[in-house]
């Protein structure tokens, strides 16, 4: 466990595009989602109404996924697993975000993130605030894992 | 709810490559894995032992999402989400092969999954099967969406 750590498994959360948000919950659900990583934060935008809000504010503790590879898994069976993959999780405290300054702020940081030279992100106004959702992840624990050829590493930071 | 819906998300599940697996368990957890989708049943392999197999074997109700989008999401705040993007949950009941005939089976089914003609893949002798383990999820539910430009199709399925 080292700062090390944390900062490899940090660039793959920042450069993912999907993540994949477990809830506490009876029944197992996972759901695929576009998120941005910001100082130890996962934010997201959603609907202001709906199931993982329910859930969410009924138990905060989640987990994330994100993960990568490269090309179609090569063949083996018994032997380990060599194609090149990297995947890390998150688990922290999801908090819905009701107040209209701190959710324009979070919306705006979720836009900076996919900024493009092209693609230019407009600062988001009052009027889409109240439309639009938001959600903060307070990341406290992280496992990572990298598998290439006949390596293995394991990554590990947990909040102090 | 109809046949079409199943196919739909079906397509959806054979064409991706790494699904991300949630367990019913008391802290959110979820994992990417490969896996294969054949005749409603997902299937991968796993070390012979571990976190995942426990928690199967405790309660094998699981759910696994899939998903896939064009580039990157588009700028947008209070308007519908527009980026092209297709995502599958899947919920089943998982079962650990420890019976070495049928783990050989479905570690065969796996590997043809992945199987390319420059990446022939051989079949799985019994030696290593014994060092693989397998696991089968039986699918009884799917819900699945598809989101592009203001369009928005949702799916459902679910076993009789």
């Amino acid at each position: 466990m080292s700062g090390d750590d944390k900062q490899f498994m940090e660039q793959i959360v920042c450069e993912g595009d999907i993540g994949y948000l477990a809830f506490t919950s009876d029944e197992p659900y996972v759901i695929p989602l576009n998120y941005a990583y910001c100082n130890g934060r996962i934010l997201f935008h959603c609907a202001l109404e709906g199931r993982k809000l329910d859930l969410i504010r009924a138990h905060p503790t989640v987990c994330m996924a994100v993960a990568r590879q490269e090309g179609h898994p090569t063949p083996h069976a018994g032997d380990a697993c060599d194609n090149p993959f990297e995947s890390v999780l998150c688990w922290g405290t999801a908090r819905v975000i009701d107040d209209l300054d701190e959710r324009q702020t979070i919306l705006n940081e979720f836009q900076v993130r996919y900024d493009t030279p092209d693609h230019k992100r407009e600062p988001i106004s009052r009027e889409r605030t109240e439309k639009c959702g938001a959600v903060e992840i307070v990341v406290t624990r992280m496992t990572g894992r990298k598998v290439g050829g006949k390596a293995k590493v394991r990554w590990e930071w947990e909040e102090e």
